[in-house]
């Protein structure tokens, strides 16, 4: 995460929760830009201010933006669209236009539907965060070795590829892999990587907390058996992962249908008492884990080197 | 993890992978056996020897249980059946029977099926473990804080409840909290809280690792939204689970089906685009993990603690 010198002059950032907040974090680490402004609101705006995580902190997005050179959009994506057009207004021509948001293709289209022709829109997308939010859950080394998906247009011109390349350099100097996309192939990628397991999660989270014949004590006592790991990414962040589903709806309805398909036929062989099939599967399963762990985007630590034997208070044990 | 003195003379563990090679560390440690037999076989059997983790090892069921105070089964669960009938002719009078396995109901019966009158049935399951298997991925402090759930008959006699609060004490010694439960309300709670998620996750690792319009590729390097929480627990033991699903079955049926019910439910809210009962159910499904990590089962820490940057081979850069 080193910068020879500064990718942007004036960066905004607009919306400073877990991902503003590691960017604006990363980047004056890094030192990749100058001067770095946040857009935040009430109770946020207060926290952004006493963590210094910017050198000015606006809640007037046209203020926050008139001087940027990189306008970072990282807000839930529904609030995208309404906020790129209040602050498209005051865009500085030649400004580079993006965001964070894990939707591609509703996005893109919002940001480019309010965008002049004097401004570069190129869409992203950083693979990256934990289940905590709010502009105390960042860290600059959030993005250390995750990938960055760009979705830019379809245009060659040497200002919009200058563009591209700029804030490609951008990511990487906050430690980021950058790969390029279409946004439709994305938003189906993250449909299965992303978008499907927080539903899941969700979902079997809830479907705990409803039965009748376990009680959500036992649910908790027992829960290192597998359940727990499902409960952190169950703990995300509500109204992003609300606009994420309803914004990535078509791909995750298809991939959702896919892994209904798949269950249903496991269902069948438990039913039917298939061990063949069950060992098949569950042997598959495991080179996939192995590749990830190769692929860097994971640690090979078992139970994800959690601490063992963590007790919220250690009883004093004789010892002898 | 300590005895004032040993629990038992002489334990046998039948079959040494994660958790019978845990627990005979975990014994050693705290003292809570003068002599650890383990029975196991072919490679494993020659890592047991290289690794001391018991006394004697052996590749002999009756010889193996011969002088045992208690006897531990710790294979997968279907084996557990024929391992005990063919021990049970040379089980110690005065023994304690007991296993490890994840399903109560079919080991319960198939213990109590070949065991002498002389001997005391008490089965048992700590819930813990990784999703690493063999006599290498064994560790002391496995069952620290965790729970132990044991499932006794209903038998009164002085004989049979000493024979279960030694038990207990020894659970109690290798680190363990113990609490006892019907073995029919066992398999249910643990339908919920370990092998429907365990189905999930098998599934949707399964789901990934099939689609046409997503290559392996991508699953593996986009992962970090989510979808590498699943492998971890879909990377478990084969074996094992086969046999979790087929001798836990009705259980498991009947939390699967809640679960598709709900996810049915929540398909249908993203279809039509109910944000509301999105963000209501995103939204109390947060608490659960604060609960279990006040319950002391899981590390507060954002992303499991996992280590943010794990590169595969950090590639030397500039630096200034």
């Amino acid at each position: 995460m080193v910068a020879a010198e500064p990718i942007y002059d004036t960066i905004a950032v607009i919306g400073c929760g877990l991902i503003g907040g590691s960017l604006a974090r990363a980047a004056r680490l890094a030192g990749a830009a100058n001067t770095i402004v946040i857009a935040e609101q009430g109770a946020a705006k207060a926290r952004v201010e006493a963590l210094h995580l910017g050198d000015r902190v606006t809640d007037d997005l046209c203020e926050a933006v008139k001087d940027a050179d990189l306008v970072v959009f990282a807000t839930p994506v529904r609030a995208i669209g309404p906020a790129a057009e209040l602050a498209s207004r005051c865009y500085k021509p030649g400004a580079t236009i993006t965001d964070v948001g894990s939707v591609k293709g509703a996005v893109g289209q919002a940001l480019r539907a309010s965008a002049p022709a004097t401004v570069h829109v190129v869409p992203g997308h950083p693979i990256a965060g934990t289940e905590q939010s709010g502009p105390d859950a960042g860290f600059a080394e959030l993005f250390d070795n995750r990938w960055t998906i760009l979705t830019p247009a379809n245009d060659p011109s040497p200002d919009y590829q200058g563009a591209v390349d700029r804030l490609a350099r951008f990511w990487t100097a906050l430690g980021a892999r950058v790969e390029m996309m279409d946004e439709q192939h994305h938003d189906l990628v993250l449909a299965v990587t992303s978008h499907l397991p927080h539903l899941i999660a969700y979902n079997i989270v809830g479907t705990a907390d409803d039965l009748e014949k376990v009680t959500q004590t036992e649910v908790m006592k027992y829960s290192a058996g597998g359940f727990r790991d499902f409960t952190r990414i169950a703990a995300s962040d509500p109204v992003m992962w609300r606009d994420v589903f309803l914004t990535n709806k078509d791909a995750v309805l298809e991939i959702l249908g896919r892994f209904l398909e798949d269950l249903h036929t496991l269902s069948r062989h438990i039913r039917m008492g298939d061990g063949d099939a069950l060992q098949a599967l569950f042997t598959r399963t495991r080179a996939i884990r192995r590749g990830i762990i190769e692929a860097g985007q994971e640690t090979a630590e078992p139970d994800f080197g959690r601490h063992h034997g963590h007790a919220p208070v250690s009883p004093g044990e004789p010892s002898g």
